[in-house]
């Protein structure tokens, strides 16, 4: 098995490295030079159509692509420290954050950085104004959460899963583009500090 | 067990309606008035933070959000038919294909949705502009899927599943915006009629 993969900034190849070091496995990783765009090429479209990464190779060359679904097929494999769950409601209820921190706080992020940034204007048409005010719904977005966690220590309940790894993946990311956490988001900060300070967020 | 749900033309509430059907289950359903904006009053918003539908409440009171979470619980309480997989490997591919739709043909269909579309004019901010562009994405992801779809009869290989009423459900929401299947997409074509001709897509 190998892990094609891409060092920061990119946020889903180091999902799986975060994962991958909660669960306290290694794989053999090959970085594909995305800043070489070489993750578009024809041999690596091979094992991603879409171009994107991470990709896991299996020893047969069966390819997995989505950070998720890979994480999902190496849970399977090494079921503890479960990540996705324990129970069935636990499982769907991870699952559930997982897609709210995806689509409501990581899709205007990625507007933010697709129609704003300078890294992406060489690679994309950039409409300035929507990647503008997606500024505003990444702000409104971290201000739902921050209520949503003021009951609890980790995204999706009591306890660390992949949901808290695809939030601060995400939460990082946006750091990155320049948009912080808003200083009245008390409980994302704390949060923040919590899952930065395990050694799984070094990955 | 009930679920909060809305007729066409939301597709998420039809996703679990479809997976009721293809498992022969029926739940108690209630129709919140979306057009009436009733998914954002304070009780609804009670049920989910984010004011969306499909919700599923159990019989404690317990809410669970999301589409595709509520039909991962709904699998593991009644496994047959599986339809989000029966081995690891299959359950990672179709997790990995629901994400797929729903990224790179869902996010550009809802973009028109949101930023060209009449009916949500009056509720929304429009970038009127990011909208149409996003009608090229649209053709361009259905012409990605027309060529995965050339060696196989459903989204994730050989047997219908969840990722095919991700599918299903975004095309006809597709279509209900305008959107039609380009000409040239007859594997595209050819599965839709497939998965159409279901009892399921009644539904």
């Amino acid at each position: 098995m190998k892990l094609y993969d891409y060092r920061l900034p990119a946020p889903n190849p180091r999902r799986v490295r975060i994962f991958l070091a909660e669960k306290g496995l290694s794989l053999p990783l090959e970085e594909v030079q995305m800043h070489k765009r070489s993750h578009k090429a024809p041999e690596f479209l091979e094992k991603n159509s879409l171009g994107q990464l991470p990709v896991l190779e299996l020893d047969d060359g069966t390819t997995l692509c989505e950070s998720i679904s890979i994480c999902r097929y190496l849970e399977e494999l090494n079921p503890e420290p479960a990540l996705f769950g324990g129970t069935a409601l636990e499982r769907a209820r991870i699952d559930m954050w997982n897609r709210r921190i995806e689509f409501s706080v990581m899709n205007p992020v990625a507007a933010v950085w697709i129609h704003t940034h300078p890294l992406t204007a060489a690679i994309t048409r950039q409409f300035k104004d929507y990647g503008e005010a997606s500024k505003d719904r990444v702000a409104g977005a971290l201000q739902w959460l921050d209520g949503e966690l003021a009951a609890r220590e980790f995204i999706a309940g009591d306890d660390y899963s992949i949901a808290d790894i695809v939030a601060l993946t995400t939460i990082d990311f946006a750091k990155f583009i320049g948009l912080e956490v808003p200083a009245q988001c008390t409980n994302v900060q704390a949060w923040h500090q919590r899952v930065s300070a395990r050694p799984s967020a070094a990955a």
